[in-house]
């Protein structure tokens, strides 16, 4: 075992050494040391080299080893309300990333870290889950975080244990999942995904904020989401999200090529149901310049027939042309669905979310997550928008939606507390170019 | 051949029919036309899908061929300066990217379309270049350009023609390079990247804006950028520029690390000369906390010895923990340098670039693409600062740094004008972790 010392620089900052630990030996390179809260609430971590690390007698701290391991120059001490720059920003908050050595989130931890997500003064700290074949991967991660020098970025922890990494976090960003295999139905898919989030959310639940918001990206996001919120109890149901809004974001795109118009001029549109196949893109309640789309839009035979079918394709079209997922895009959307619910909504307009339902407008069976239309006050929270119409067409494919989550859920019922589960899903729902 | 028809919600727009042109093609899908501009000078762009493309006679015009092939929704017409939102916005930008189909810009084109680059209020049109091999992979980028619904990004066109991409740019970002084969020596390596740089170099001359700001990415970039700027006689040679701001950005964080400070307490970092093994991050000059850095860190063998080769081993370290090179720290380095030269310098500090040498007041020899320090008032220009130091440590590096870029110049006099090549490199100088 071996402990740190100071660098001669340390003496510089207001670290006791007394508050040393020794170290995790879980990573390989450049770890760094959590230090205890100091008495008056502000926490010091403190920076090792491992080429500096030499003897005296270590002391091991409970925090430090619930904290996670902090990265490289994250590590490092700072005072936030000592400084002119920093002192008017907001409260440090906690973003746990999973998935985080893959594509999307490598597209999205720099967008939390630059800034353009929770604004020019909100200090940030990235918690990345990975697994024990990415933490190597997660280093890598952490480097370039390192070398990209935003100042809003103040701490960076990299773990494969959630209990570690959720720590006191307002947020947590679930992205990782097992890919299908060769030849594995949904069913098959429900199940290993749903028993990694079903350890997410006892994990959330034991070690979470209590009023953390959870966005649910891995497939199937919105099962893995009612599995996830099953099984963290104590945090409430509202606060989980399955992502639907690059469906959404999608949706727009295609009615303003349709339209003739740039996409800025498309709102109110809905995703409704299950982020799959079944998934409703809602055209009835969409409005292009203001003026429903049906009004727009002659071609009622393009809306009811070609247009779902172009949304959901656009990520095997995207897979066929570019040789990848939509990474980018799904960045995109997760930032779009982050701020949605931290900044108002636009008079008049929403967005959509896979959301619990419990007491919803619409008649849509209670305790699934359903994507439907919220609107916000920018505080995090959402309420469900009430004045939108359905008709014979809409109501009839929101309702099979609504059987395939139904169907969802009881092939989940033994990660959900609900007793034994009984697979009975009939198709193969996954989006084109999703995994 | 096609021609197009406007689509029926198309009546809703200002366009007229008599301004349709037939569009190119080269593109398999998603085809749209660039329309010439009207006489009050405003462009005025329409959208066709290719299933509503039809009869009538085609109306081909220069402008629209020489426009490059725009991409999707980004064809539609749209009148910034008629809507509440965007009418105090200013004037629509061009911005090329080349190596568009790259892991860099795939990072960069989303940036840059954010907004986070050149701010809340300037619209983007991105041109993306690629090679003939990578045209389906540029379609997949515009797609996800497209489902991010970005509001600033008004135009997006995809082209493998530089003289079609380049038309009007005010920015070119260089990032395309060939990759060195097995066994390619740094002078294979000038060689074959030369001659892109040769041909882009002749191509912004003949159609970019006669300010356009180049920054060269592809490696080896100094001596790229110099082949660029030899080739663009009627741009001015301090427009060009090689990236080394990566290199700043590590070196400012190795320096952190050591002092045991936050990486935004380190100031006043150079990288002199080539972007290569050759450079030389200057410690004399740098700062922490605005206090001389070799007053803050002591361990001069520390400074001398292992610092620069920790800035310089990162790329390689990266590569072997993550499996990819940089290219989201790269990325956001690009933001940074274009940042720097659009936004005033902080007082007191500077920024990095690999600027043409010509009258410097360092005595580098001229008639070099030399990394020295810069300041900008934000307007896009620089000047070069004066109140360095220089001691025989910090001027034999820089010394030697010249004296390889010298030697590539003489490597690539071909591709300059000056004549017959001759090739002394000694050494192999790529960064590790570069290709």
């Amino acid at each position: 075992m071996v402990v740190a010392e100071l660098s001669p620089s340390y003496t510089k900052t207001s670290l006791h050494s007394s508050q040393l630990s020794f170290f995790s030996s879980r990573l390989s390179d450049h770890r760094r040391i959590s230090l205890p809260r100091p008495q008056n609430g502000r926490r010091v971590v403190c920076s090792v080299a491992s080429n500096q690390v030499q003897a005296p007698s270590p002391v091991q701290t409970e925090e430090a080893k619930t904290k996670g391991d902090c990265y490289g120059v994250f590590c490092l001490t700072y005072d936030l309300e000592a400084e002119d720059e920093t002192k008017s920003w907001k409260k440090l908050i906690n973003i746990a990333v999973s998935g985080a050595a893959g594509m999307i989130s490598n597209h999205l931890l720099f967008k939390l870290a630059s800034g353009e997500v929770f604004g020019p003064d909100q200090p940030i700290a990235l918690k990345l889950l990975g697994s024990e074949r990415s933490l190597q991967a997660l280093e890598g991660v952490a480097m370039e975080l390192e070398d990209s020098l935003f100042p809003l970025l103040r701490e960076v922890n990299i773990g494969i244990d959630p209990y570690d990494v959720f720590q006191d976090v307002e947020w947590a960003l679930l992205i990782g999942a097992k890919p299908r295999g060769p030849g594995m139905e949904r069913a098959g898919l429900l199940d290993i995904n749903g028993q990694i989030f079903a350890e997410q959310g006892k994990a959330l639940n034991a070690v979470a904020s209590r009023n953390v918001k959870v966005m649910v990206v891995g497939n199937p996001c919105n099962t893995n989401a009612l599995i996830c919120l099953k099984n963290a109890p104590n945090i409430p149901a509202k606060n989980f999200h399955a992502l639907t809004r690059l469906d959404e974001n999608r949706a727009k795109c295609q009615l303003a090529l349709k339209a003739g118009v740039f996409y800025d001029k498309v709102s109110n549109v809905t995703i409704w149901g299950n982020h799959s196949t079944t998934q409703v893109p809602d055209f009835l309640n969409a409005r292009i310049n203001g003026i429903p789309v049906k009004e727009v839009i002659k071609d009622t035979k393009w809306l009811e027939e070609e247009f779902t079918e172009k949304v959901q394709n656009r990520g095997g079209v995207l897979i066929k042309k570019w040789g990848r997922s939509s990474a980018a895009s799904t960045a995109v959307s997760i930032v779009d669905a982050i701020r949605s619910l931290v900044t108002p909504t636009p008079e008049g307009d929403w967005f959509s979310s896979g959301v619990y339902t419990n007491g919803n407008p619409y008649g849509i069976a209670e305790d699934l997550v359903f994507s439907m239309p919220c609107r916000s006050k920018g505080d995090g929270d959402y309420e469900l928008v009430k004045d939108v119409i359905f008709d014979d067409y809409l109501l009839r494919r929101v309702t099979k939606s609504e059987a395939e989550l139904l169907a969802e859920k009881r092939c989940v019922a033994h990660l959900t507390g609900e007793g034994i589960a009984v697979c009975d899903l009939p198709e193969d729902t996954m989006l084109p170019g999703e995994v």
